[in-house]
């Protein structure tokens, strides 16, 4: 369906602040008439959705991250579509983008803010996986601020998911041990099995400390945290001297009503000279396309692959994101209009 | 006194381990023969010994800080003295001496474990003042892992004290804004008027957070934490994004029975792009004649100086210690014997 024949946009839009845990009445689905571009802005029609953790945290009365999402708007997303119409000299219509076009079928955005993406190095929901913003989340994460050597032990929470995937298999590139943990043996044996990680320990397992003390003998070097809470603080625990925590994400704090519970002691910091270092990949765009390269030498190499968890149509976005958050999906969580 | 005419040696013993806040009575004053030097060792005879906040976790019957003290064995500390007799090609008798010589007046140790200090470049009590491990840790913690830009605000917690008072000193001379945070009126102005800080905040003041703002309008970009606590949470929500919080020592968390208390959510390290960093001297050793040669070259410009509160006679460290602990000192403690 084209903007010709489709005479109007589908948008989900955040109908209520979630307390806790999402619910679908917290969002609705809306009609509205397709957008018309401004002076350098571009009409997209939007092909996959981003479904991305750190959405929940935006959906609160307050947030400092990125800022909270208006009631009553669209929910803001990463995206991939297509040009429809052209107003800015950097695209022409058929082009392929992405962009933060939010889970709606059609966007204006302004032409400086959609990436050119090319179908032929990547099919089209690779740039969402492989290709994607968690991805290179995990690339800049791991590469800049975890710096793994060879021999190393890497240990990453979600596993499974789109950015910890990711992190194992750079980690394993760099010569590093990669560690995951994830919820379930059937993920686990995933995570070893699809993404060739060295060990995955299941955090729902009775003996889950056990476990991650068998995987990690040589303790743990570098923390790629993306849950905290528990899991967060049985890794800490384990850190060696000179060990790095990367903070990308709290996933397990994100409903937590009433804010953000304390952090592990500074303590062990002083004596092990521990680094806990939080970063936000916005900062690292620059290099996106370092990345790519990268990203595709290393998947033709058979070094790199991602799964990807498709759900088709929009309107099945919310009850996708609500489930993302507690785990059910293995790889990129994305959604098809 | 030399050793041919003092027949014993005093020592300081940990009695007790404290419970909560140390007590005289958790330390013993014990005499014994002067030790005879074995092959490769130097006898010293003490001269000043230093007083740090970081001996009290050690004193616990755990800790991974450096290890804990044996019960009824001699307080470890860093000291200053003399050689007496030399069975080490690197001393002579004579020779003045750095080391972890403990709180006792005699103390063999491996040529190789003392350090060579030349009183004609800086007087006795100066070489654990301004060129000591206080000043040392506050130059490595902050050139090498705060690495303040010049405007920005360095903010550091028990600035009284003697790795506080170097941090705010050596933040201004790399150009930073420099804010102290210590406890009382007094304390506070001498911290600008003999240190020369832009402004020192009352911890103790009922309006201490309005201080704190009124002292950091732009922010806090690095907090060298010394302290802990309310303190350390009362700066951490005040941290401007790119953000570096140094952890030298958390002096208001070690005297808490059931060990350390959680630290501040990790939440804004990512929403801000914080890093967190604990450190110990240690690592930077062989980095100190560097510092020294700096720290004469600051001192004789008139940008770096340090106040020094001694305390007379060995049998007076412990409660000098236990003083200290509770900030009844300003500038760096130490026991002259």
């Amino acid at each position: 369906m084209t903007a010709a024949t489709r005479r109007h946009a589908t948008q989900i839009k955040l109908a209520a602040r979630p307390q806790g845990h999402p619910k679908p009445g917290d969002f609705a689905i809306a009609s509205a008439p397709i957008p018309v571009p401004g002076e350098g802005e571009i009409l997209v029609e939007t092909k996959y959705l981003s479904l991305d953790p750190a959405l929940r945290p935006r959906m609160n009365e307050v947030s400092a991250y990125a800022g909270a999402i208006p009631l009553h708007s669209t929910i803001p997303s990463p995206a991939l579509g297509v040009v429809l119409e052209s107003r800015s000299p950097l695209h022409k219509p058929g082009d392929h983008v992405s962009g933060m076009f939010g889970w709606q079928s059609h966007a204006t955005v302004q032409g400086s803010e959609a990436r050119r993406i090319d179908p032929e190095r990547a099919v089209l929901p690779r740039w969402l996986s492989l290709l994607g913003l968690s991805s290179f989340t995990a690339y800049v994460g791991l590469v800049e601020l975890g710096r793994p050597k060879p021999g190393e032990t890497v240990v990453v929470s979600a596993a499974a998911g789109a950015t910890g995937a990711a992190v194992g298999q750079i980690a394993k590139i760099l010569g590093a041990r990669a560690v995951g943990i994830a919820g379930g043996a059937a993920k686990c044996r995933g995570v070893v099995d699809v993404y060739g990680f060295d060990a995955c320990v299941d955090y729902k397992a009775a003996d889950f400390l056990k476990q991650l003390d068998a995987a990690c003998p040589d303790g743990i070097d570098v923390d790629f945290e993306n849950v905290g809470g528990d899991i967060l603080r049985a890794v800490y625990d384990r850190m060696n001297p000179d060990g790095r925590v990367i903070v990308c994400g709290l996933v397990s704090e994100y409903n937590i009503d009433g804010g953000f519970p304390p952090g592990p002691s500074l303590w062990p910091t002083v004596y092990k000279s521990l680094r806990i270092e939080g970063f936000r990949a916005s900062r690292y765009f620059d290099r996106i396309p370092e990345f790519v390269d990268k990203a595709l030498e290393w998947s033709q190499a058979g070094l790199f692959t991602h799964c990807e968890h498709v759900t088709e149509g929009i309107e099945n976005a919310p009850q996708a994101f609500i489930d993302m958050l507690v785990g059910r999906h293995f790889g990129k969580a994305m959604v098809r209009i």
